[in-house]
């Protein structure tokens, strides 16, 4: 396990230092708002989304700085999605990573505006083509077009929007599966399809590295759910038992907890089996899998 | 005024008719998320933004149809801005056009979802490479960067933080002219911006364009403000006197009624001013200068 932490140790360094240098004070009328931007992405968190954008990307090369805007670009993007899932009319969660919610330190306006502000920055990081690494054109335009595509009501917001309006109903399968799918494994798909086409990937290579996206992001989110019943609120540094005391739709509520054990083994060997073509090219990516599997926060 | 009002209601009719084959129901788990989401997207309103991309554009070329993405794209954006800026959390606004709120008509949860999907939409819209007309990719990528810029913490968002911030603060006119040239006219100066692009525009004529967009954008504020005291809450489809009574930072507020519409006549005038190079190329947008001075609501 050296090697994945070290990588993650350098993913996070890469995306923190672009993030210093980008998330700066440039007035006095809206100091207060960069501090509480700042404030939700250096609060750590494992930077799961840019170590897959490296591992992707590094099938295909081992210049990892190219591929910075587009790992950092998916973290920030991340972190809005927190800030506003925490609001009192979402999530109502006033714990994240250990520390007071955004809406909890700054208020809820300006935790809204902090979130509206992280997703816009996400695009303008992405499409920023006045800075190196000049990434070209055609595959900024890619990037925009797949994160926007992961991110909206067709993606990201559309599973939590179902994931919110499913609250205190029963729980089926079709419904959870289409919430993780959309709600987590969206995102974390379109994080291995950004490694893969900044690195130059072919069509078969992108579909594979899709499909492994795909799969470990249900296994993510399913895992999410058991710890959220198995977990400490201190190991976890977010409250703990939440989703059963707001009759979430979960995998274990649906299959109950060693069924959901089970599905996340499915997920993860599907994820897996995607990746063979790329020998041991992948092998970052596969130790990624693991560590989705193995997490205790 | 009557070649005026068939350009906005061409130019209506074109975004429209994109949003309405956009903004489909996919799925019945989202189905009232979208309903929210065209709810707020089709509830009227001027489509100032949309009109002045198809004008701008109009000085190069009459094929109006190539610049419909662009135009939609800063629309549904705008209509975001207007569903976060209503919540309880922000400006507690109940009615917008003459109905009830978003967050009235869906609850809170489900406004603040659509508003993040709709910003979210627009970047989709906007690097759309999957739909005809085909605009390169160097003026997609342009114009996402140039949107982020605009709408983000160091455009609009800025401004929107700055205006809540600074309510029931003596309002002084630096801190007003920050809060309407980012809260207004950043967004406004884009829209001139992406026709310019999409049109071909060389950079002096981009930076005439600027010009015209920054100045208009402030003037149309500054007739907001003035409007917000001076009109009937039928006229306008919103609360009137809201500025007032929050002790907003206002034109008015800081040089009296009379003096705001000073500057106001003083700010479309050097829009004005810029489009001397474009001769008579620009009428259309010369009109509009002279609409956003005279509307009544």
């Amino acid at each position: 396990m050296n090697n994945i932490l070290s990588f993650f140790q350098e993913s996070t360094e890469r995306v923190e230092k672009f993030l210093d240098n980008r998330l700066v004070y440039s007035n006095v009328y809206t100091d207060k708002l960069t501090e509480g931007m700042r404030y939700s992405v250096f609060a750590g968190g494992k930077r799961l989304r840019p170590a897959l954008v490296y591992a992707s990307y590094g099938i295909f090369s081992d210049n990892y700085d190219y591929v910075t805007p587009f790992a950092t670009a998916i973290e920030v993007l991340h972190t809005y999605s927190l800030i506003h899932d925490d609001l009192p009319a979402m999530d109502n969660d006033n714990m994240r990573r250990g520390k007071p919610s955004n809406h909890i330190a700054f208020g809820e306006a300006q935790a809204i505006l902090a979130g509206d502000a992280l997703l816009t920055k996400a695009f303008e990081i992405m499409s920023d083509y006045t800075i190196a690494p000049n990434i070209p054109d055609n595959i900024r335009v890619k990037a925009v077009y797949k994160l926007a595509l992961a991110a909206g009501d067709l993606g990201m917001i559309g599973g939590q929007y179902a994931d919110i309006a499913a609250e205190g109903r029963k729980p089926v399968a079709e419904l959870v599966k289409f919430i993780h799918k959309n709600k987590t494994a969206a995102l974390i798909e379109c994080a291995v399809y950004l490694g893969g086409i900044a690195g130059g990937a072919n069509d078969k290579q992108i579909d594979q590295l899709i499909s492994f996206g795909k799969y470990a992001g249900l296994a993510f989110q399913v895992i999410d759910d058991i710890l959220d019943i198995t977990s400490s609120s201190e190991t976890l540094g977010k409250n703990v038992q939440k989703d059963i005391n707001s009759h979430k739709a979960t995998y274990p509520a649906v299959y109950s907890l060693e069924g959901a054990k089970q599905k996340a083994e499915q997920y993860i060997n599907k994820a897996c089996k995607s990746l063979e073509i790329f020998g041991d090219k992948a092998d970052m990516l596969l130790s990624i899998a693991k560590f989705i599997m193995e997490r205790k926060s």
